[in-house]
Protein backbone atom coordinates (compact mmCIF):
# COMPACT_ATOMS: atom_id res chain seq x y z
CA UNK A 1 0.00 0.00 0.00
CA UNK A 2 1.48 3.37 -0.77
CA UNK A 3 1.63 5.69 2.07
CA UNK A 4 2.72 8.72 3.00
CA UNK A 5 5.49 7.51 5.55
CA UNK A 6 9.09 7.34 4.54
CA UNK A 7 10.99 3.94 4.71
CA UNK A 8 13.18 3.28 7.42
CA UNK A 9 16.41 3.05 5.61
CA UNK A 10 18.54 3.39 8.47
CA UNK A 11 19.07 4.60 12.09
CA UNK A 12 20.48 7.86 11.13
CA UNK A 13 17.72 8.54 8.93
CA UNK A 14 14.95 7.41 11.44
CA UNK A 15 16.60 9.12 14.75
CA UNK A 16 18.10 12.47 12.63
CA UNK A 17 16.26 12.79 9.55
CA UNK A 18 13.42 15.33 8.98
CA UNK A 19 10.84 12.48 7.48
CA UNK A 20 8.38 10.75 9.31
CA UNK A 21 9.20 7.37 9.32
CA UNK A 22 7.44 5.60 12.25
CA UNK A 23 7.33 2.47 13.00
CA UNK A 24 3.83 0.24 13.53
CA UNK A 25 4.32 -3.17 15.80
CA UNK A 26 3.60 -6.89 14.84
CA UNK A 27 0.02 -5.93 15.13
CA UNK A 28 0.16 -2.86 13.28
CA UNK A 29 0.08 -0.43 16.52
CA UNK A 30 1.86 2.57 17.54
CA UNK A 31 1.83 3.51 21.11
CA UNK A 32 0.60 7.40 21.96
CA UNK A 33 0.74 9.40 25.29
CA UNK A 34 -1.54 12.20 25.06
CA UNK A 35 -0.87 15.31 27.50
CA UNK A 36 -2.74 18.50 28.16
CA UNK A 37 -1.14 21.06 26.04
CA UNK A 38 -2.09 23.60 28.29
CA UNK A 39 -0.97 21.85 31.65
CA UNK A 40 1.54 19.05 30.59
CA UNK A 41 -0.68 16.78 32.63
CA UNK A 42 -0.28 12.95 31.61
CA UNK A 43 -3.79 12.14 30.21
CA UNK A 44 -3.85 8.39 28.90
CA UNK A 45 -1.94 5.96 26.93
CA UNK A 46 -3.38 4.50 23.87
CA UNK A 47 -2.47 3.32 20.22
CA UNK A 48 -3.17 4.41 16.63
CA UNK A 49 -2.49 2.18 13.79
CA UNK A 50 -1.86 3.65 10.29
CA UNK A 51 -5.61 4.80 9.68
CA UNK A 52 -5.84 6.45 13.32
CA UNK A 53 -2.74 8.16 12.17
CA UNK A 54 -3.26 9.47 9.04
CA UNK A 55 -6.98 10.99 10.15
CA UNK A 56 -5.36 12.38 12.94
CA UNK A 57 -2.94 14.65 11.38
CA UNK A 58 -6.28 14.78 8.58
CA UNK A 59 -9.20 16.20 11.07
CA UNK A 60 -6.73 17.39 13.67
CA UNK A 61 -8.92 15.48 16.52
CA UNK A 62 -7.55 12.29 18.08
CA UNK A 63 -7.98 9.23 16.41
CA UNK A 64 -7.01 5.86 18.37
CA UNK A 65 -7.22 2.53 17.32
CA UNK A 66 -9.45 0.42 20.26
CA UNK A 67 -7.90 -3.05 21.01
CA UNK A 68 -10.65 -4.23 22.74
CA UNK A 69 -13.13 -3.00 20.36
CA UNK A 70 -10.66 -3.40 17.36
CA UNK A 71 -11.69 -0.85 15.56
CA UNK A 72 -10.70 3.26 14.58
CA UNK A 73 -11.88 4.98 17.84
CA UNK A 74 -12.63 8.79 17.06
CA UNK A 75 -12.11 9.79 20.84
CA UNK A 76 -15.18 11.46 22.22
CA UNK A 77 -17.52 10.13 19.49
CA UNK A 78 -19.77 8.84 22.44
CA UNK A 79 -18.92 11.55 25.02
CA UNK A 80 -18.22 14.11 23.49
CA UNK A 81 -15.06 14.46 25.17
CA UNK A 82 -13.26 15.40 22.01
CA UNK A 83 -9.64 16.13 21.72
CA UNK A 84 -8.14 18.73 19.52
CA UNK A 85 -4.58 18.40 18.63
CA UNK A 86 -1.85 21.15 19.33
CA UNK A 87 1.41 19.40 18.71
CA UNK A 88 2.33 15.92 17.96
CA UNK A 89 5.67 14.44 18.42
CA UNK A 90 7.42 11.23 17.86
CA UNK A 91 10.10 9.97 19.48
CA UNK A 92 13.92 9.30 18.63
CA UNK A 93 13.49 5.84 17.20
CA UNK A 94 10.02 6.62 16.07
CA UNK A 95 8.31 3.97 17.73
CA UNK A 96 6.08 6.12 20.11
CA UNK A 97 3.98 8.90 19.85
CA UNK A 98 3.64 12.41 22.02
CA UNK A 99 0.71 14.42 21.37
CA UNK A 100 -0.12 17.14 23.28
CA UNK A 101 -4.13 18.08 22.97
CA UNK A 102 -7.51 20.12 24.10
CA UNK A 103 -9.77 18.22 25.76
CA UNK A 104 -13.64 19.29 24.63
CA UNK A 105 -15.40 20.52 27.58
CA UNK A 106 -14.76 19.14 31.21
CA UNK A 107 -11.16 18.47 30.50
CA UNK A 108 -11.28 14.68 31.05
CA UNK A 109 -9.66 11.96 29.37
CA UNK A 110 -10.17 8.66 31.76
CA UNK A 111 -13.43 6.50 31.00
CA UNK A 112 -13.43 5.86 34.51
CA UNK A 113 -14.74 9.45 34.75
CA UNK A 114 -11.48 10.89 36.17
CA UNK A 115 -9.38 13.83 34.59
CA UNK A 116 -6.43 11.53 33.56
CA UNK A 117 -6.27 7.84 33.55
CA UNK A 118 -3.05 7.89 36.03
CA UNK A 119 -5.49 8.71 38.88
CA UNK A 120 -3.45 6.38 41.00
CA UNK A 121 -0.47 6.10 42.78
CA UNK A 122 1.93 2.93 43.95
CA UNK A 123 2.48 3.16 47.35
CA UNK A 124 4.76 0.39 48.93
CA UNK A 125 4.74 1.76 52.53
CA UNK A 126 7.74 1.91 54.62
CA UNK A 127 8.37 -2.01 54.57
CA UNK A 128 8.85 -1.48 51.09
CA UNK A 129 8.11 -4.83 48.37
CA UNK A 130 8.16 -8.35 49.13
CA UNK A 131 7.21 -11.55 47.88
CA UNK A 132 3.41 -11.94 48.40
CA UNK A 133 2.60 -9.01 49.93
CA UNK A 134 -0.08 -6.91 48.29
CA UNK A 135 1.41 -3.13 47.11
CA UNK A 136 -0.84 -0.50 47.96
CA UNK A 137 -2.64 2.28 45.59
CA UNK A 138 -3.62 5.68 47.00
CA UNK A 139 -5.89 7.62 44.87
CA UNK A 140 -4.92 11.07 43.46
CA UNK A 141 -7.74 12.40 42.02
CA UNK A 142 -10.09 12.71 44.97
CA UNK A 143 -13.42 12.71 42.38
CA UNK A 144 -14.14 12.23 39.34
CA UNK A 145 -15.12 15.19 36.41
CA UNK A 146 -18.04 12.89 35.18
CA UNK A 147 -20.00 10.08 35.95
CA UNK A 148 -19.69 7.22 33.13
CA UNK A 149 -22.95 5.46 33.30
CA UNK A 150 -24.61 9.02 32.14
CA UNK A 151 -21.88 9.78 29.37
CA UNK A 152 -21.61 6.10 28.26
CA UNK A 153 -24.58 4.87 29.45
CA UNK A 154 -24.90 0.98 28.46
CA UNK A 155 -21.82 1.36 26.39
CA UNK A 156 -19.22 -1.98 27.28
CA UNK A 157 -16.48 -1.32 29.49
CA UNK A 158 -13.04 -1.41 27.45
CA UNK A 159 -11.32 -2.63 30.69
CA UNK A 160 -10.02 -6.42 29.92
CA UNK A 161 -8.84 -8.48 32.13
CA UNK B 1 6.01 -17.89 40.91
CA UNK B 2 4.79 -16.12 43.82
CA UNK B 3 4.44 -12.64 43.33
CA UNK B 4 3.34 -8.98 45.54
CA UNK B 5 0.81 -8.00 42.72
CA UNK B 6 -2.85 -8.41 42.78
CA UNK B 7 -4.66 -11.19 40.84
CA UNK B 8 -7.38 -9.24 38.38
CA UNK B 9 -10.54 -10.45 39.29
CA UNK B 10 -13.07 -7.72 38.48
CA UNK B 11 -12.95 -4.66 36.02
CA UNK B 12 -13.73 -2.58 39.36
CA UNK B 13 -11.15 -4.02 41.56
CA UNK B 14 -8.37 -2.80 38.71
CA UNK B 15 -10.50 0.69 38.27
CA UNK B 16 -11.40 1.49 41.49
CA UNK B 17 -8.91 -1.07 43.60
CA UNK B 18 -6.46 0.23 46.39
CA UNK B 19 -4.11 -3.07 45.17
CA UNK B 20 -1.38 -2.90 42.39
CA UNK B 21 -2.39 -5.48 39.63
CA UNK B 22 -0.27 -4.94 36.60
CA UNK B 23 -1.43 -6.23 33.24
CA UNK B 24 1.63 -7.41 31.72
CA UNK B 25 1.42 -8.12 27.63
CA UNK B 26 1.82 -11.83 25.85
CA UNK B 27 5.98 -10.42 25.54
CA UNK B 28 5.55 -9.95 29.87
CA UNK B 29 5.87 -6.16 29.32
CA UNK B 30 4.04 -3.00 30.45
CA UNK B 31 4.59 0.51 29.05
CA UNK B 32 6.01 3.13 30.63
CA UNK B 33 6.00 6.95 30.20
CA UNK B 34 8.61 8.75 32.03
CA UNK B 35 8.11 12.62 32.69
CA UNK B 36 10.66 15.10 34.27
CA UNK B 37 9.21 15.56 38.16
CA UNK B 38 10.23 19.18 37.93
CA UNK B 39 9.06 20.67 34.42
CA UNK B 40 5.85 17.89 33.63
CA UNK B 41 7.89 16.90 30.37
CA UNK B 42 7.44 13.77 28.64
CA UNK B 43 11.08 12.43 28.71
CA UNK B 44 10.77 8.90 27.24
CA UNK B 45 8.70 6.06 26.55
CA UNK B 46 9.92 2.41 27.67
CA UNK B 47 9.31 -0.73 28.71
CA UNK B 48 9.03 -3.07 32.43
CA UNK B 49 9.11 -6.30 32.92
CA UNK B 50 8.42 -7.93 36.09
CA UNK B 51 11.79 -7.98 37.69
CA UNK B 52 12.17 -4.24 35.97
CA UNK B 53 9.45 -2.91 38.25
CA UNK B 54 9.73 -4.57 41.72
CA UNK B 55 13.56 -3.52 41.28
CA UNK B 56 12.52 0.09 40.50
CA UNK B 57 10.17 -0.09 43.63
CA UNK B 58 13.09 -1.86 45.53
CA UNK B 59 15.45 0.78 44.90
CA UNK B 60 13.71 3.73 44.19
CA UNK B 61 16.15 4.04 40.47
CA UNK B 62 14.48 3.35 37.27
CA UNK B 63 15.14 0.38 36.07
CA UNK B 64 13.53 -1.02 32.38
CA UNK B 65 13.34 -3.87 30.43
CA UNK B 66 15.88 -3.46 27.13
CA UNK B 67 13.66 -5.10 24.40
CA UNK B 68 16.89 -4.57 21.91
CA UNK B 69 19.40 -5.92 24.42
CA UNK B 70 16.81 -8.48 25.93
CA UNK B 71 17.62 -7.90 28.95
CA UNK B 72 16.96 -5.85 32.51
CA UNK B 73 18.34 -1.95 32.02
CA UNK B 74 18.77 0.04 34.83
CA UNK B 75 18.95 3.61 33.55
CA UNK B 76 21.82 5.25 33.97
CA UNK B 77 24.80 2.51 34.14
CA UNK B 78 26.39 3.36 31.44
CA UNK B 79 25.32 6.73 30.94
CA UNK B 80 25.31 7.90 34.63
CA UNK B 81 21.87 9.67 33.69
CA UNK B 82 20.45 7.68 36.24
CA UNK B 83 16.78 8.46 37.04
CA UNK B 84 15.45 8.44 40.69
CA UNK B 85 11.68 7.74 41.17
CA UNK B 86 9.67 10.42 42.84
CA UNK B 87 6.01 9.37 42.13
CA UNK B 88 5.01 6.33 40.25
CA UNK B 89 1.37 5.70 39.02
CA UNK B 90 -0.97 3.44 37.29
CA UNK B 91 -3.36 3.55 34.81
CA UNK B 92 -7.23 2.68 35.01
CA UNK B 93 -6.97 -0.72 33.53
CA UNK B 94 -3.30 -1.18 34.97
CA UNK B 95 -1.29 -1.96 32.01
CA UNK B 96 0.66 1.13 31.81
CA UNK B 97 3.01 2.87 34.41
CA UNK B 98 3.43 6.72 34.65
CA UNK B 99 6.84 7.65 36.31
CA UNK B 100 7.89 10.67 37.51
CA UNK B 101 11.90 11.05 37.84
CA UNK B 102 14.05 13.41 38.61
CA UNK B 103 17.42 12.66 36.45
CA UNK B 104 21.50 13.14 37.10
CA UNK B 105 23.43 15.30 35.80
CA UNK B 106 22.61 17.16 32.63
CA UNK B 107 18.45 16.08 33.27
CA UNK B 108 18.81 14.69 29.45
CA UNK B 109 17.73 10.87 29.11
CA UNK B 110 17.69 10.49 25.29
CA UNK B 111 20.66 7.98 23.91
CA UNK B 112 20.60 10.52 21.06
CA UNK B 113 22.05 13.20 23.31
CA UNK B 114 18.58 15.02 23.53
CA UNK B 115 17.01 16.16 26.57
CA UNK B 116 14.14 13.96 25.75
CA UNK B 117 13.20 11.94 23.38
CA UNK B 118 10.24 13.75 21.53
CA UNK B 119 12.66 16.19 19.99
CA UNK B 120 10.77 16.15 16.71
CA UNK B 121 7.33 17.32 15.79
CA UNK B 122 4.98 16.22 12.83
CA UNK B 123 4.64 19.44 10.42
CA UNK B 124 2.42 18.09 7.46
CA UNK B 125 2.55 21.38 6.67
CA UNK B 126 -0.42 23.75 4.86
CA UNK B 127 -1.23 20.92 1.95
CA UNK B 128 -2.34 18.28 4.62
CA UNK B 129 -1.50 14.68 4.11
CA UNK B 130 -1.49 12.83 1.25
CA UNK B 131 -0.66 9.67 -0.37
CA UNK B 132 2.88 9.48 -1.58
CA UNK B 133 4.00 12.91 -0.26
CA UNK B 134 5.94 12.44 2.82
CA UNK B 135 5.51 14.22 6.60
CA UNK B 136 8.23 16.98 7.69
CA UNK B 137 9.50 16.25 11.27
CA UNK B 138 10.81 19.57 12.36
CA UNK B 139 13.53 19.95 15.56
CA UNK B 140 11.78 21.00 18.50
CA UNK B 141 15.31 20.80 20.76
CA UNK B 142 17.89 22.37 18.69
CA UNK B 143 20.87 21.07 20.55
CA UNK B 144 22.02 17.80 21.85
CA UNK B 145 22.43 18.18 25.88
CA UNK B 146 25.42 15.61 26.24
CA UNK B 147 27.65 13.57 23.47
CA UNK B 148 26.37 10.12 22.90
CA UNK B 149 29.85 9.15 21.42
CA UNK B 150 31.60 10.16 24.66
CA UNK B 151 28.96 8.77 26.77
CA UNK B 152 27.99 5.99 25.22
CA UNK B 153 31.24 5.18 23.54
CA UNK B 154 31.57 1.82 21.33
CA UNK B 155 27.73 0.45 22.75
CA UNK B 156 25.46 -0.72 20.16
CA UNK B 157 22.76 1.71 19.20
CA UNK B 158 19.06 0.33 20.79
CA UNK B 159 17.12 1.76 17.76
CA UNK B 160 15.74 -0.83 15.28
CA UNK B 161 14.85 -0.27 12.02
Amino acid sequence: MSSPFAARTSVEAVEEGMLLAPKFDAHGLIPVVTTDAATGEVLMHAYMNEVALLKTLETGEAHYYSRSRQQLWHKGATSGLVQTVQQLLIDDDQDCLLMKVKVFGSGASCHVGYRSCFYRQISPGDEGVEVNRPIALTFTEKTKTFDPATVYGGAPNPTQL
